[in-house]
């Protein structure tokens, strides 16, 4: 039985997705619609009484929270596709180190922004330019201490490709594209090559092509050209 | 040479602490004051460029994120102590999952509460009433879900003390005790037993004996009774 993911096709799912591309590991997606609340009904819930994305369903096996399907998957098929762990204990530190910062420093503030955004296209919530600076300036301040440490080691947790790297990618992605603020990528010479190279993994390139983001579904809403 | 750790002795740092000494690794405590600042000095800041706590230092090797430190001692030490991880990917798995569910729901409205507390004690910051019952109906609404999960299940990840577990008590004991909140756990019948399990584990008596909390700091300053 292939491996089914429950959520948007956007998001932390898509990092769950990717993972599953770069393990090798067949897999199915089913569609929750998070703009007409399907994440808040009772059968979704059953499985993930959070009312959050993604869930994964491995034959019997149900597991929520993106990063911890993330190391599932890394874990269950540690000598299949890339090795997204490292290979000592040293490095998979290293790894959920960098995990977490991307957890809970990196992403937050960019997800602000994207809510800011849509806010104020789905609700008309004006956007305030005040919570968007802050924002702007976290991400500026981490992508200083990203420039640092990428100046040192080709990846975030060292000379490899891994989880960490790997689930930067959807948000980042949004910052360099649909939030136009790409510059902050490109005037730092090392976060900048990096982000050259995660992206142009086919991977990420099967993701994109193949799933929507939201901004497409905005699109669909003709809320956005 | 025995493992250190940078920190003050409270908030995430315990959970470090309780960890280490589940794992019967030995550590000493190198005191890093918070509230004197001595988190954003250069000094500090070559080991943890965002000026977060805590930091270990196990030989010349050096981590940060206190979760992913946890995660980093319980496999170092997969066979010395309790073991923290469980025996399958599996349990991993939901080891993992209940971890970032505490990370990403459980303790951020508990920290809320914490920070609001110690904003009016410290800067006089007047407690805003709204931000605090929102975050008392976040935790509430939480521990509902965790009282169903611990109604199947004797922990949080399945019948074994994990991580997951471990993580939980710094904060929750902050909401039983100083926070003067236990209610919400004594009101729901598994959360309350499971609470009482873990909360009299030698390790975390041992912890809340040798180190401090930011109240007795807030004492020693005759800021509060």
């Amino acid at each position: 039985m292939v491996v089914k993911v429950y959520g948007p096709d956007y998001g932390s799912t898509k990092g769950v997705l990717l993972c599953l591309i770069e393990k090798e590991v067949e897999f199915e997606t089913v569609h929750v619609d998070g703009f007409k609340g399907e994440h808040k009904q009772p059968e979704y819930l059953k499985m993930q009484p959070f009312g959050l994305f993604p869930v994964v369903q491995d034959g019997d096996y149900v597991l929520y929270e993106s990063r911890a399907i993330l190391r599932y998957f890394a874990e269950k098929y540690k000598n299949q596709g890339t090795d997204l762990l490292g290979k000592t204990v040293e490095d998979r530190g290293l790894v959920e180190q960098w995990l977490d910062v991307e957890a809970h420093n990196f992403t937050p503030p960019i997800y602000s922004l994207v809510k800011i955004y849509f806010a104020s296209v789905l609700e008309g919530v004006p956007a305030d330019p005040k919570a968007i600076k802050e924002n702007e300036e976290k991400i500026e301040k981490y992508l200083d201490i990203y420039e640092k440490r990428l100046s040192q080691t080709k990846y975030l947790a060292g000379d490899f490709f891994s989880l960490a790297d790997l689930n930067h990618l959807p948000f980042t992605s949004y910052l360099m594209n649909e939030m136009e603020k790409g510059f902050m990528v490109r005037e730092r010479k090392h976060v900048s090559a990096w982000w050259d190279d995660i992206s142009s993994r086919p991977s990420w390139k099967k993701v994109l092509q193949d799933y929507k983001n939201p901004y497409d579904v905005l699109k669909e809403m003709n809320l956005v050209n």
